[in-house]
């Protein structure tokens, strides 16, 4: 049989290949990322979605390991729950190390994993594949990109990346090492898609420092900077400017508190003794000598800024002259949030300023030009669009195509597919199972869709349990059926309704109340007249549940 | 006692004034719009949102009158819910009153209405007020301001409005007779504050007629147009370049095809006979000659446009050559779902063009140049921003302090606050209910938030019920609890999980079983075991409900 390689995007969700996927090479498997997303609103009381690993776990003893690419949780957040199933060491970049260890300790799976440290121009040697970190721009820091060289040839995969000549870390991503690492030509790239619709250049960080800059030495009061917790170069830059504008920085929110001391131990931020302060210590300063960076910029309910917005934070009350800076984009599904907060805050009587009415933020991810550059660099024989909806993978595959790639050497791929690459070609061969899985409280369950749509019934209008008392030896009804309910009326209004309900079974029942009554007919017959009833009064389908008691 | 102008906002949602308000002078009580919103994600299982008009019903003897400023939902939407409390004449614009027409026979409640219709340089006089209708451009024909002479001297309420000097109808905002309107000088003027934060002027809708025209005469195959049903002036632009470039226009979805019947009788579209034909006759013809227009710009589930993206349309398939334009923005929060249209779209073959990647949409608001000209052009002594959340009247506010109106004569109201203005002054006196009202089903319940509140649970982690069979003499449970469960557990996992807590039920009343168990002590404990019992198996914690059956 002839070698091949195959490509298996497996994030499950949206944005194809972005939370995981899977190369595969004679009979050795390596997983790249491993990420969770945050649930869309239908995906009612769910915590967490993660990869379905199922094929991983089917052939686990082929998987030789997990490739980290950064430290976002969107790359980072299933391991907690993939290691349990797959015994295997997980490479990541030093600080994505760091983030995963405090993970793994707070969901007591740490004991027993196998965390190493990749360092860009230390190959991995992982089966038939070898890898080598390289040095990429994104919006945290030591990001990588991997490259894979394996029986087929050198495999590109840039993981979210975007060109900055100018980042706050001041480590660009690095042309010279991925340019020696491609000069052997370069089989496949796998490259970040996210932006792809997007023409032009993706503005440096310092744009943004520039833009905070002028806020923090303008304002009248305090200066609050509401970002991401893992933006460390954000918050690195709010820390210089405050240091220049004579200002002090507390921090506030939870994962806000423990990402900057996390990365204020390992070197990834740097502050002069005493620019970093307490809550308590910033309130006895003048206003114009404070910053506060805080947790919310998505309008997350329980963070800092929107229970500041609110009046209900702790420590932090709005006063007059401040001015709040959100440094973030809303993510799709966010907007109404974000936007409430926003108005919160001006009604506490800040003023706010945000991605519509300033600069205060760039994303992390490349547009066109830069995308074409990666394109250009690495001249792939084959391409793969990875990380964005299937618009965006289409665009980032025309991009390819306009500078040369063969449209039948391109492809765009859904979660599941299995791409096999052979030196004369490639096809999809294979689809495996690839759905998301959901967390929702202690375990990992596989959901489908029963549960959900019955939360998606019951969100609607509520439910209707009728309990039938039935005397077991002659099959009668004994008593008045009894109801519990809830989410469908409002408690004033409940008795009268039910009660019309009660008298619509009672008359559904009076023919067949001298003899036994099929258990099957009984309920049928009960919840038809009991959604009749309702409906009429109502206008409402609540879920009846016709509950049959023999006694 | 001193004469008075009270200004009562009543939206009750989000953007304030902007669905109904109400002027008071004299005793006499006008209301400006009525209009609905639709639920926001977590309003589970409502239909629709109407402002609270407790305040109206009771002075509804007082009430003279509803002036319509245009036919859009969210300005009229109300008024079958309004009208069966009230017992008013609408005052509305000509294509206004058609719409609304069509809406009351919908809902039975056209009989007994008193629908006039409005016309500029016509007044109307309603108790102490004495109205006429200004011509204003917005993204519906027909839209009005109104010009109010009251007893403290003229309001200028501008409706949703922009200034575009080439309009598809080719009737601009006519300055001249605004102009002549507010000569005798303008004591308060309250104008859309929608687009505020935006510098600069909202581009024509010429420009929008432009793209749409050079995307119809360069597209290989059919071109799809989805867009807001009411939004006439862009079906009218589709139909002009449609006709230039020898295609044909067929409509899909029954909002579109009932608006552009009514728009056509009425006069506001006008088509070459034979340029408007059916679907079944589009079939016939070669894909370079056709033009469909369709509802679903808003990824509503049920529209034409998303059925057709995901394959399931009776009628219009997706095919090779198929170009798709998106002529809308999403309203916030439909983000994800357009997303996933477009990204369906893609799949099925077609290209698609959209608001990201290309100049197919204009909103129909005034940016901040154009605020500021109906400023300087009404020269008002107060000044009071509607239309907008709290930071957009903000913004509006701070425009008009900046053009000379003192910010002591600048009012930013909420929903429910009663201005009084003199002509020495103005400010807040009381605040009146202005809650929103939801629709559920048939009629108008006044919610609250009990029972949206159960649904949120509900939605949660499900529910579960506990029923407990009790001898009504001996206060013995004569048997084990049965269980009715839905949205918590699939029913695979179910039957364990609850035998575990009907187990832990007998177990908590073991001690109690030969006693008469009071009836609330009885159902405490049963709720405590069984809710510790679910969150030590599941992590979850659905709602629990003991139902005790006496026997």
């Amino acid at each position: 049989m002839a070698r091949s390689l195959r490509v298996i995007p497996l994030g499950g969700l949206g944005e194809i290949g972005k939370n995981m996927m899977a190369l595969e090479c004679d009979g050795d498997i390596i997983v790249i990322d491993a990420g969770v997303l945050f649930p869309e609103e239908d995906m009612l009381g769910v915590d967490l979605v993660i990869p379905d690993i199922a094929y991983l776990m089917e052939h686990r003893d082929r998987v030789r390991g997990i490739l980290i690419t950064h430290g976002h949780e969107d790359h980072t957040g299933a391991l907690p729950y993939v290691l349990r199933e797959l015994k295997v060491p997980v490479y990541a970049p030093r600080l994505a190390k760091g983030l995963i260890e405090v993970k793994l300790r707070e969901h007591h799976t740490l004991r027993g994993a196998r965390l190493e440290e990749a360092e860009p121009g230390k190959p991995i040697k992982l089966g038939c594949f070898r890898v080598e970190f390289f040095r990429v721009c994104h919006s945290i820091p030591d990001a990588m990109g991997l490259a894979i060289r394996t029986p087929l040839g050198l495999v590109v995969h840039t993981g979210d990346f975007k060109i900055d000549h100018t980042p706050v870390d001041g480590k660009p991503t690095d042309f010279v090492h991925l340019a020696e690492l491609v000069r052997e030509g370069v089989f496949l790239l796998l490259s970040d898609s996210t932006y792809a619709e997007l023409p032009g250049y993706t503005p440096s960080e310092t744009v943004v420092g520039e833009a905070l800059e002028r806020v923090i030495a303008a304002a009248p009061g305090r200066v609050m900077v509401a970002t991401f917790a893992s933006l460390i170069s954000r918050v690195q830059q709010v820390l210089d400017a405050a240091q220049r504008h004579g200002r002090r920085v507390a921090f506030v929110g939870r994962s806000m508190v423990n990402n900057v001391d996390m990365a204020l131990k390992m070197g990834y931020l740097s502050a002069a003794p005493d620019l970093i302060t307490t809550l308590k210590e910033i309130k006895r300063l003048p206003p114009e000598r404070v910053v506060i960076v805080t947790t919310g910029s998505q309008g997350e309910p329980t963070s800092a800024l929107v229970r500041i917005s609110s009046g209900d934070h702790r420590d932090v009350q709005i006063m007059p002259g401040d001015t709040v800076v959100i440094s973030a984009t809303p993510i799709p599904g966010n907007e109404r949030v974000v936007s409430k907060t926003i108005d919160n805050l001006f009604r506490q009587g800040a003023r706010v300023l945000y991605d519509k009415v300033a600069l205060v933020h760039v994303h992390g991810h490349a547009s066109q030009e830069e995308l074409k550059l990666m394109i250009s660099l690495t001249k792939p024989k084959y391409f793969v669009p990875v990380h964005g909806q299937h618009r965006h993978l289409k665009a980032h595959a025309e991009l390819a195509q306009a500078l040369g790639v063969p449209p039948s050497n391109t492809f765009v791929l859904e979660d599941g597919d299995v791409l096999e690459l052979v030196p004369q070609g490639g096809k999809v061969v294979d689809r495996v199972q690839a759905g998301p899985v959901y967390v929702d409280g202690l375990r990992v369950w596989d959901m489908k869709n029963e549960v959900l749509r019955d939360r998606r019934l019951l969100a609607r209008d509520g439910f209707v349990v009728v309990i039938i008392t039935q005397d077991k030896r002659t099959g009668r009804v004994i008593k008045p059926p009894e109801v519990v309910s809830s989410g469908f009326v409002s408690t004033q209004e409940q008795s009268e309704i039910m009660n019309e309900a009660v008298q619509a079974v009672m008359e559904a029942l009076n023919h067949g109340s001298e003899q036994l009554l099929e258990r099957g007919f009984l309920t049928n017959k009960v919840k038809d007249a009991v959604e009749k009833s309702l409906y009429q009064r109502t206008g409402r389908r609540p879920m009846v549940i016709p509950e049959v008691l023999e006694v």
